[in-house]
């Protein structure tokens, strides 16, 4: 059992000391979540050797009662494992395929779009002694560009984000969290998405009104503000331009896959549209023949 | 218990025989999952409110001891509710939000395109009975336009789709089904959508080296071939043209995702970065303080 019910988080954290890693966000969660208290080693991008005392160059770790976790995915399935009387994280094996999958979805779709829009704002808003190391990691994943041409130009480019992300709101209207009644680690994953943008994003990427809002406030505010930090920024404030695609669907979900058939009451709509497709056609084959 | 261990599905049936619905095929493959024998009562789009006895105008229905049961999804969770000594379909309540985000994403990303690609061969395979209401209604869903007109041109659409696939792609590098281990429910609703397309494609939608081909081989193979039938066509053989779109990645998922930190060693690649970026610097430095 953890001693005093505190468990050390090894963070990655801006200048502002509001944490940046998307995978730290989901261990903060992940340590609320299995009822633990955070006793938080500040840090930056660099120097993580040094605070590790050699053993990690990478944030998340964790240390519980002299037991060091490396990892955020390690960190949450050894959450489940050791404390299997908390509140799980994960429900099923099953579950962790499907975290994975949103998990790629929303890297592809948001992060690796968002990347491109906030990048000089990240290496900008990291502490002093990382710029060199942010500046020099980033630029080698982006093929050697420098971080402000890549994200020269975003006014361009946020607008195309919100309607990608159509799935995930679908899948809002129809359950309070992506857990279901309760939030759980495939809440967590997909809110270090939106936390991480929230913590670089000098611009706003969804619009004041996205459906999203709700679930994205609902995981801010989760264990007393987790996600609230005054050097974040906030995501709702997009202004679209004239020709910018529809940022989020009001229109229910595809044919058949919304609602449920409980019998004919349920379907009625679609043997109106064949009555109304016939008289259609009847009447222009009357009118064709009247006027021949 | 279902007598004889058979249970009764209405089928949506093309004129070939093959199933079409990808309700159906869900069905089916959650039928076969809790081990039982399928006995199906064949028809296609139209008659089904006389074959089932007026209950229900859609497809799947099941009928189990007498008990009839309406809607795949309505089924399956009976299928675990009534039968939960044999394999569940689900394994937790927060997977069942996952299935539906996975299925939204491809029903975005597959079936919405390939809908377009091949609406006209839809209806020309359906059962002659049933061309006119797929025409009628598929036309009042696309707006009124004619399934020919929007069929038209589809070359220069399917190569799109390919790309669009990728995070179904990296979850499966990662894992054998998308319920891990053992195929489930995952795997059903994200197959029906193959198998859905697979029996509408008079031309392949994927290419020969799709990497999503062996899981659609397993899956296609599964319960003795459930989703093998002489109606159905390859998913396979997309040639690309000159300018058309990678159709997938073999690159590693993006930095971070995909691979698990264990300590410095699985981390080295990063360091080397940000070394050989800093002896790039100075050599730079140092050539242009020479040429000064």
């Amino acid at each position: 059992m953890a001693t005093d019910n505190t468990i050390t988080l090894f963070d990655l954290q801006l200048a502002s000391g509001c944490t940046i890693s998307p995978f730290v966000w989901s261990t903060k969660y992940a340590l609320k979540h299995k009822g633990f208290e955070i006793e938080t080693v500040p840090g930056g991008f660099t120097g993580i050797l040094e605070r590790t005392g050699g053993r990690s160059e990478r944030v998340p770790v964790i240390v519980d009662e002299g037991r060091w976790v490396l990892d955020s995915w390690t960190i949450a399935e050894y959450l489940d494992e050791r404390y299997p009387d908390r509140p799980m994280l994960f429900e099923s094996e099953s579950m962790k395929v499907s975290v994975r999958f949103t998990e790629y979805w929303l890297w592809q779709n948001a992060i690796r779009p968002w990347f491109s829009c906030y990048i000089r704002d990240y290496r900008d808003l990291s502490l002093p002694q990382d710029h060199e190391y942010v500046t020099l990691t980033r630029e080698a994943i982006l093929g050697g560009r420098k971080l402000e041409e890549v994200q020269a130009g975003r006014e361009e480019r946020l607008p195309l984000v919100p309607p990608a992300l159509e799935p995930l709101r679908q899948i809002l209207r129809e359950h309070e969290w992506l857990g279901g009644h309760r939030p759980n680690y495939a809440d967590y994953r997909a809110l270090a998405v939106f936390l991480w943008t929230a913590s670089v994003a000098t611009a706003p990427p969804l619009t004041e009104d996205d459906p999203l809002r709700d679930w994205l406030d609902r995981g801010f505010d989760l264990y007393g503000g987790l996600g609230r930090h005054p050097g974040m920024h906030t995501l709702f404030g997009l202004k679209l331009r004239p020709g910018d695609p529809a940022p989020f669907s009001l229109d229910p979900p595809m044919s058949g896959l919304g609602r449920r058939n409980t019998g004919p009451a349920s379907t009625r709509a679609d043997l109106d549209v064949v009555s109304r497709g016939r008289a259609q056609v009847a009447a222009q084959a009357r009118a064709g023949s009247a006027s021949q």
